[in-house]
């Protein structure tokens, strides 16, 4: 069969895109110990450290839009998804690296607006921006963040190792980063359709979902208190794509089925409000809005109350089946939804 | 005085940027032996062995332009300037992270051109592609790279070594990337002025320049010979902003005074004749053009005649002098210019 010639990444989607680059992966490194298909890479140093890297891409008017992002906001939202996925793999984020490419429009002091956001987030997660480069841009701003963190290779945890019956847990709640996208986005239209006036935004009454689109938080207290506890996950992967596709991850990894339970999932009165104005079904802010942040794990099913002796930030929303390949939710109302993964 | 609320960074210049940026690295980690500052930054694991640490950003139509650069060229390209900054600590790349953002006019077909050319650099250079995020884009193809590698600590090579009178040497030949530049520009110039017609630069005669630019590759022999000389550089950097730029970075750090001959610095017949042609002078491309990728460094003023026993591919074309902040560029004629610092 002739191959197409033009097929756009959006025809055959990211995931498959990932599939075909990871045929072109240079040399095998022995000391890789995980390459592409985790939160982050795994490197061994002498057989029982491992160092974790992970990179993002953010684009002006992709991954954030200016009229409602302030730069020093921006800036802590940067180094949280970085530190996020150093955390997703059990790691200790040591060092961040970031990249910006500059518009004329952007000033040296708004500039420095994004990077005194940089230089908190790096103080409340405890690294250190280490490196990067600045380069002029013609149109947007670009940036780029990686993280580099440490932790003993036994500590480890991937998306693969969840087993069957284990209990699917996440930290926190979800939907919130999509709740606070919805109201920034219909300030913004009501901004548009007022021009001329000075963007005065009425968040009155949703600080709690906006902060959660803004300026989210990675979950180091969740990281800190497994460095105490006996109880370890079988697998771990942060929120960052959505539920639904952040769970597909240790499905697919892990090799087993997934049940979830629509009534388990954590949502805030506040992230509810917001769907109920915009006449939207709140469980597809929480399954399928991304950025969140938290932490999606699993554990053992005998050890789900010992693990809330130490830690009860947490619900547990569903649980790995036999059935491969197979995602099912379950409503709690009688009905059973199944997707194929 | 008051501070002015909008300066670009036009105004104040990228090295003034970075002197800003410093003041926003939040927390002092102990592990990080160099921060903002080298071509790479360096990370203590285990006391001895150390982790070396870079990222860069490109932009479509800042720093490449489709018209001309083949997209597996690009991909080997990336891939050489983040390798080529691990060699400039004496460090052996081991894992390379891209980030890609993709316009919907670019095919899946067109993205696998990109790979295959990272899969090429990567093969060349030992190292494996561990990682990365894909992204869609509005407009421009956007890519960052980052690449992690290892040294002994012993091992690392800093900017800041330089000492007086060392000599100031330099691999293979310069200016050659910025010639290749010329040319490819020329090119599409002449392709503008009779559009409508397919593209086919005629580059015959041109091939070294045009390669220099488009797949320039990382001195990877250079740092190979080092692991087997027992004489080591004081200072080394990668020839990525042009001489004069890269070469004051040594100056600076190492608090010494530089003065380059100019008859000296190592520039091939092509690039020569590129000039010529362009009625420019060569001197210019050599101390001005970019993206050589070839090594600067220093060595003890005795050493150089034993060091070229074993590498013979470079050329002393200076030496540190006690004049703090001075660059004197001695042109071989009588004169002497003097840049301040």
């Amino acid at each position: 069969m002739e191959e197409k010639t033009f097929q756009t990444v959006q025809e055959i989607g990211f995931t498959s895109l990932i599939q075909k680059i990871r045929n072109y992966s240079g040399t095998d490194r022995i000391e890789i110990e995980k390459g592409i298909g985790d939160d982050a890479s795994v490197q061994i140093i002498d057989n029982d450290k491992a160092v974790l890297t992970t990179s993002e891409l953010f684009l002006e008017g992709v991954h954030f839009d200016l009229t409602y992002h302030p730069l020093h906001h921006l800036g802590y939202k940067i180094v949280t998804a970085a530190v996020s996925d150093i955390y997703a793999m059990n790691g200790d984020p040591v060092q961040i690296l970031t990249d910006i490419a500059i518009p004329n429009k952007y000033s040296v002091q708004m500039i420095e607006q994004f990077y005194k956001g940089v230089d908190a987030a790096c103080k409340d997660y405890n690294c250190q921006l280490s490196g990067g480069d600045s380069t002029a841009s013609h149109q947007i701003l670009a940036i780029s963040v990686s993280a580099v963190g440490v932790a003993n290779k036994k500590d480890i945890i991937y998306r693969n190792g969840a087993g069957k019956d284990d209990a699917i847990c996440v930290t926190g709640d979800l939907g919130g980063a999509l709740a606070g996208l919805r109201i920034l986005m219909r300030e913004k239209e009501y901004w548009k359709s007022n021009e001329g006036q000075q963007f005065q935004p009425d968040l009155q009454g949703y600080e709690y979902v906006v902060k959660r689109q803004l300026v989210p938080a990675a979950r180091m207290d969740f990281i800190n208190m497994l460095s105490e506890s006996d109880i370890k996950p079988t697998a771990l992967i942060d929120l960052s794509q959505g539920l639904l596709a952040d769970c597909k991850e240790i499905a697919v990894q892990s090799g087993w089925g997934v049940e979830l339970f629509t009534p388990a999932v954590p949502i805030s009165v506040d992230t509810r409000k917001v769907a109920d104005e915009m006449k939207e079904d709140v469980d597809k802010y929480a399954f399928y809005g991304g950025e969140d942040f938290e932490m999606l794990f699993t554990l053992k099913k005998d050890d789900v109350e010992k693990f809330a002796i130490n830690f009860d930030d947490f619900a547990v929303i569903g649980r790995m089946t036999e059935s491969k390949n197979e995602f099912r939710i379950n409503t709690g109302e009688g009905d059973s939804i199944q997707i194929d993964l």
